[in-house]
């Protein structure tokens, strides 16, 4: 079926001046954020025009079927930077020698399940994708998770791949950011190209931090542009997080185009230079950061990057009391999930004392 | 709800060395082939990274919720090229000043109507359409019929558009072109890269014809590399047409994201230069065409572009009495469905004698 992709190219392409095939690992690839991400990743709209990238999906037995027909399609679509798909329930398979791994698949929430029940079943399955990624992708397979709880699963995942830096794993929040942005730039009546700096910090969940403190609109600092305080601290915040919610409603199901968006936005971030003075948001393994975050959990963080798959924590950030007090309640969140899935981090027994239930609008 | 796009940056704009804006006018905007295209198009992807964009989406009353939904999804991707997004459900607000209309939306056939029936009403969509665009749209816009039957569909549409050159028109039938070059491919045992001159010619239906006499491998006439004439004559075609309904069967739903890149590929046929030597499929208008089809019907042709918008046929193809007998009978499908739709383009009676049912698999 795929061999309109898996041809015998190899000896053709040492004549070319393309670049080394690398091999990007999706999972939960038939479901529809992968819809919309695999057809972005096979254009070159990420890794650009000269990087010939070969597709690794990970299924399930119920979704092998479709999967089937996301690889046809993306044959269909003769994509030239497409030099490969492979498609399997096996992730030893998909993910060996990835250098990239989204990790797109979690069971989704149903009705009835518990935020800890959920943290169990998801975590499951990023402890055996954490596994197989240790024992079988690159040693620098950059890795980032979508599937929720992501900060969690992220922590799972690579406290089960000890041979993998810690720093290559991401939790996504850049959805929140992209958010975060298109809510300040309509407060301030600009386009969104003039809101920068935006960070979100901690978890992916209600209990999430835009940060309106550090942000800029126009190089000024938000608040010297929105002098509505109170919008600021009450509303803002709650705009970004119920917008999920809002375009369940609306739109009848997750906001999927959207989400692959801010996936191929996150990826970009890292594999191309920061604009000099501005940020990105990642969700990142807190090891020796300046905030006084605690340490060994996944927390969203203000990144730069120099386009090398790398980042380093921004220094130059300030902080109040206002945003000092809500940074410490999603921290709080993130070691509460963190005891709850002490059986899969391989720290013991676990104590699941979740104080309520944060999981964002439109992802329940 | 909009105001994150829609805001005062015409000022801005000057100072910048930004192309004019330009309308792009979306019905079905709220389906699924939307769902991808309209992302590609805000992206930059089809007009290039300097060419800003409105984007004007046209629902239904049922499908208007969606259609926010979609219009707060494309806002919270921040796309630096998309300066405007309208939905409506008026196509005279939608095509004011389009520069393109692209024409996805129609009624999807139901179980129990027939082609003739799906005609009619799709028709009177089409008819309606094209006095919409022929009243405020650019008097150059280029027209790109999806909505099935997509060719006839096309003809309703610029006959009731008399201000607008015919040539403008078009049906698409790149995503057969497309699932063909895999299919030679795949047989040939090449990278799709090197198919080239691949015609569909016809009607977009199951009378379709893949030109294999004149398509390419490497620059070889294919049936000096498929020796397989058998498979040609009679597994190749099938193949192609029957690739939507394959799908279907894998994937429980059409292949919209494959769709979207075939239009996003017609597109970007008429707006650069057609490589030298090879040329791509179009359904056009049949008027002064050097083949001797029939004239005045929408007729899928290989064309060639010079990247300006307009296209010219190419005219050094050949034709045996295998390829002529095929071309005569999508002729004489299209000649029918034109005598079915009289009523619909100002020709009179319609009188339907539609001989049998050529609906692709996968349409219905």
């Amino acid at each position: 079926m795929l061999s309109c992709i898996i041809s015998d190219v190899d000896e053709e392409e040492e004549t070319k001046s393309w670049k080394k095939l690398i091999n990007i690992a999706v999972s939960g690839a038939a479901g529809m954020i992968s819809n919309h991400l695999l057809f972005k990743l096979a254009s070159g709209e990420v890794f650009g025009p000269d990087q010939p990238i070969a597709l690794k999906l990970l299924g399930s037995e119920r979704s092998f079927q479709a999967l089937e027909g996301v690889a046809m399609e993306l044959e269909d679509s003769l994509f030239p930077l497409l030099r490969e798909v492979i498609i399997s329930i096996d992730p030893y398979e998909v993910f060996q020698d990835a250098e990239w791994a989204l990790l797109i698949g979690a069971k989704p929430r149903g009705p009835g399940i518990e935020r800890a029940a959920l943290l169990d079943i998801n975590g499951q399955i990023f402890a055996e994708q954490g596994k197989a990624l240790n024992a079988v992708a690159s040693r620098n397979v950059k890795v980032m998770v979508v599937g929720n709880p992501c900060n969690t699963n992220a922590l799972i995942c690579l406290k089960n791949a000890s041979n993998i830096p810690a720093k290559n794993f991401h939790a996504l929040t850049r959805l929140d950011e992209n958010r975060a942005k298109c809510q300040l730039a309509l407060k301030a009546g600009v386009f969104y190209d003039q809101v920068s700096n935006v960070t979100i910090w901690g978890n992916h969940s209600t209990t999430q931090v835009p940060d309106f403190l550090n942000a800029r609109i126009n190089g000024l600092p938000v608040k010297e542009v929105i002098k509505d305080a109170k919008w600021l601290e009450e509303e803002f915040t709650e705009k970004v997080q119920k917008r999920g919610g809002v375009l369940i409603q609306k739109w009848g199901r997750s906001s999927a185009a959207s989400t692959a968006v801010s996936i191929v936005d996150a990826i970009r971030s890292l594999v191309t230079p920061t604009p000099e003075g501005d940020w990105f948001s990642s969700g990142v393994y807190t090891s020796g950061n300046p905030y006084g975050v605690a340490e060994d959990i996944v927390f969203s963080m203000p990144c730069r990057s120099k386009g090398d798959g790398d980042y380093e924590l921004v220094k130059d950030v300030i902080f109040d009391d206002y945003l000092r007090k809500r940074i410490k309640k999603t921290e709080e969140e993130l070691l509460a999930e963190k005891r709850c899935v002490a059986h899969l981090t391989g720290e013991g027994i676990a104590v699941c004392d979740l104080p309520e239930d944060t999981m964002l609008p439109g992802e329940m």
